[in-house]
């Protein structure tokens, strides 16, 4: 039996507390009536408002095609937890499998995507392709987050955060520092 | 007296393994005789060979035009022990101080660039600017890995994570699972 989280949404220029210190995430998907799910590791925020997120999928994932044909798609991050699940998918093709079932996952319905979330990750973020301009030559979605929701609990996530050659660090303690800080760099 | 590192060089390809777990970086540039730093949080690996990494840079830093027209930079990797130094430099304009001396750095010849390393972070990727054409829109550099170096001790560095509103997340444990990979996706 799987985690879940009780959860609440989260404003969409927020999304950076949880995507910018570098997670390993699982990118969900629907076309053609099919879900998929695939790891990701490379993506960045780029922007509060519009909200934006740039991620590198490479073309050979079933999920590059699904993605860039419905325009959708969602992030959600999963924890330490999770890690062989997160290893599976990343080492498992949906051209023949449906991953939330071979993995045991829930597909739950998206606010404002068809794509599904993954009701055991701690987060999800609701994006649809706003930019496709780099993706012939890089494979790069620049994404923009439509809707997003995080568990109440606990404040921060043990999430994964991948090195390579099979190797996850795992978030540590928290450092907090805001009167460092002049307020409009908080 | 800041910890300094003995270091080895890093072929370009591998820089995946600091910089994928989504670690805050400075980025040292050098231009008309100056050099700059700035803290960034806002990049990912885009493709292993070329080396490409994908950073975001709000274009009113003093130090996107330095890198812009220069077209170079190092991206340099502090530890946890750094976090002060780290902020200071995220809240300073560099273009009225001489942020090395400010902040007791050193500035170490590049083997590539003209931009310096900073000695006393745990690991330094000299960069050059490959692609302009997410400037305009994005403030979105493409840049491609030219040389790296990386401490040859400890072997995975302390490294903050930053979370927004003056938070910081500190790499954790890690964990190895390279038999459930198959060798291709390692």
């Amino acid at each position: 039996m799987k985690r879940t989280y009780k959860k609440s949404m989260l404003p969409v220029e927020k999304i950076r507390k949880y995507l910018e210190p570098g997670p390993i995430v699982l990118v969900s998907s629907f076309h053609k009536g099919r879900n998929n799910i695939m790891t990701m590791g490379w993506h960045t925020v780029m922007e509060f408002s519009p909200s934006l997120i740039g991620c590198m999928i490479t073309a050979a994932n079933h999920s590059f095609e699904m993605i860039r044909q419905s325009g959708e798609c969602v992030i959600n991050i999963p924890t330490a937890d999770m890690v062989e699940t997160v290893i599976g998918i990343g080492n498992t093709t949906g051209a023949k499998t449906d991953k939330f079932k071979k993995f045991g996952l829930t597909a739950e319905a998206a606010k404002t995507v068809k794509a599904p979330l993954i009701k055991e990750c701690y987060a999800n973020i609701e994006c649809r392709v706003a930019d496709r301009r780099m993706l012939d030559k890089y494979n790069f979605f620049i994404l923009e987050v439509t809707a997003a929701q995080t568990a109440t609990y606990p404040k921060y996530p043990k999430t994964l955060h991948y090195r390579g050659e099979g190797i996850f660090m795992v978030s540590g303690k928290h450092l907090s520092f805001p009167e460092l800080f002049k307020p409009q760099n908080l």
